[in-house]
């Protein structure tokens, strides 16, 4: 195997599938990445793979000669993203006076020369392979939109698999995210057309629950390429591949699904409201970020006084021992009055997702689910339950 | 007490003299800032203290009702850089159904209102006085020098204390700093005026020693600050203050001072060298970076073979069982040719502090003190003992 490429290349496309490389795997031989350097494509593919979640890319070389090797994730990734800028090279030999799977490359740049002990590609698995009955094209952005409103809801609790996963649920070309750990619920309503309107296709669509983690690694990927457009849904037994190319390459995140019965999350969302605040979304984040420095040294609560006469909602926190405070919003208020608290953390974890000038607030009593909807943008809805007030 | 000030100077002057707050002091009070309101001055002071180490700084502000009050560092600091921009008020009232030391304050900004528990600053500690007798007035620049070339030698180990901090020697009006681990020793020579002429007095000066810990705060408050010129230098009794002009107001660190006899460092720097090498320290930086990687899986060992004939600096490493590396290095070499070892996490750390274009490195043979200066600039010496290469 030989090849030649520039350092920026094989420094960003490795510290991609290093994302999926455990540093403590439970086969030894994932603690590296696969490289497969193809001389009819021109191509270097890397893979990371951890048993659960596998990304593959690709990136453009000059390869003098194919092959393929298993090379130490870290490592390698430290040594290149130190090289200057700038064309390298990489070479293979056999390492001398080792096991026969043992390898070694030489990796040269224009001062310096590193060789970096590898293993044969023979035990490195293979990743999960995608049924291709089953694809499903998704335009990146409502990708990208479903992830940032459900993501934050989900179970840390690893005792109930299935809610520290996102639920997608396909009907028509309605596609649903969401996420809930019990305490708040995260959905966002997208469609696979770029048109957004509603199919009138009754059929029954697929759904799926995928882990938060390997979501996660998803968002990033996409979400910083706005190049990526369209994103392939490929579904096999317990596994997801989702698809795309990027600058001409083809890049893939392949992940296991999660077990189980999602829970009927639509059954929690009421359907009327009582009473509605708008107001500005950055306003309420600033002044719960303060609220939270004192609700933070007691039981994290946040009460909202919600005044239709003055048309003004009031944050304020009684932290016992160590001081109170309160911020007054204006805001468009209908409705009674009503005073009603939540768990400050809860709620700008899920303000931070939404992205508009303005939030709408929908809600009936004091003990009932609370709605914090963006106005205009992805129909999305963020649920917290209130806590009661103790007085 | 009741002041009006900007939100920016409040919240800027509380992370500084929070810097001295320890989060678990030895006195429960220490916990707190003292806040001192003078409506003579027109100005607000504050201190924090952990009993080695104090800060005090002011700021302008209109004082309508002079006072002092006790408030908690963390969660007035908090508070404080969250609220928006622009004016603030801070207003003190008795705190209700409390301990008669116990007082309340009241901070306002635009929409927000906060009560913070105080206590009263009668059993926070007086700052130690300096003795004004002994002023030596240091140029900020000379300062801000000799800690950025010695505070990197300094010992963590708490077993010699007298290595855990920076030896001032102060000879006519020449300043010294150095500091040793044992390993390797900086000391860098500035002048206490201007002109940087050593003057022919043979006058006994002054030596201390002075915590790391408390330089590095010192660095940081002086360092960020072009408009500072002159730094004070007030010794008491096992105390000494740093005392400077910054916007108008006066700050100050003090801290405690080491006991004990500081080694005799300058009989380790050897008189004469052999050989002298010199080349581009950036380049040398980077090469030892991508050096480290290897070098840091194995022994931490960067081997260094200078060839006068190639006028090249090789580094390499050899990491048992994971790789090897070598970069080549363009460099002016006089001297025999020679190969020595060094660790290499000593020599990043060293030669990140000089900051001219070039250096030079001075030695002897594979086993005695090596010395890498800046080509240019402050007199500034980096000793470090070379590493026995076992082959």
């Amino acid at each position: 195997m030989k090849f030649l490429c520039q350092q920026a290349d094989f420094s960003s496309h490795l510290s991609l599938v290093g994302r999926a490389v455990s540093s403590k795997p439970t086969h030894p031989i994932l603690i590296n990445i696969k490289l497969v350097a193809s001389e009819e494509l021109q191509q270097v593919q890397l893979t990371g793979f951890d048993m659960n979640l596998g990304i593959q890319t690709s990136f453009g070389a000059e390869v003098n000669e194919g092959g393929e090797v298993a090379l130490p994730a870290k490592l390698l990734n430290d040594i290149i993203s130190r090289l200057p800028s700038g064309p390298i090279t990489l070479e293979q030999g056999a390492a001398n006076g080792s096991a026969a799977s043992s390898v070694e490359v030489t990796v040269k740049s224009n001062t310096g020369s590193y060789r970096v002990r590898g293993t044969s590609t023979e035990e490195y698995p293979e990743l999960p392979a995608a049924d291709d009955a089953e694809v499903q094209q998704v335009p990146a952005i409502a990708l990208i939109d479903g992830l940032r409103g459900a993501l934050i809801a989900c179970s840390q609790d690893e005792t109930k698999p299935i809610l520290t996963g996102v639920n997608f649920k396909l009907q028509g070309n309605k596609l649903m995210f969401a996420a809930t750990d019990g305490h708040r619920l995260g959905v966002v309503e997208t469609y696979t057309d770029s048109e957004g309107i509603e199919a009138e296709t009754s059929e029954t669509g697929l759904e799926l629950t995928v882990p938060a983690r390997a979501l996660r690694e998803l968002e990033k990927m996409i979400g910083s390429k706005p190049a990526v457009e369209t994103i392939g849904l490929h579904l096999g037994s317990g596994q997801v591949t989702f698809e795309w190319m990027a600058n001409q390459v083809p890049q893939q995140l392949t992940t296991r699904t999660i077990d189980g019965n999602y829970p009927d999350y639509q059954a929690l969302i009421p359907q009327r409201f009582d009473r509605q605040v708008t107001l500005d979304r950055k306003q309420l984040v600033s002044g719960l970020e303060r609220i939270a420095v004192l609700a933070d040294q007691h039981n994290n609560l946040v009460k909202f006084s919600i005044d239709g006469t003055t048309q003004q909602l009031q944050l304020s926190v009684e932290a016992q021992d160590v001081g109170s405070g309160r911020e007054t919003l204006a805001a468009q208020i209908s409705g009674g009055d009503i005073e009603i608290a939540f768990n400050v953390r809860y709620l700008l974890e899920g303000l931070k997702t939404i992205n508009t000038q303005e939030i709408s607030i929908n809600l009936n009593g004091t003990l009932e689910q609370v709605i914090f909807s963006p106005l205009g943008g992805v129909k999305t809805i963020y649920l917290v339950m209130p806590v009661q007030i103790r007085n």
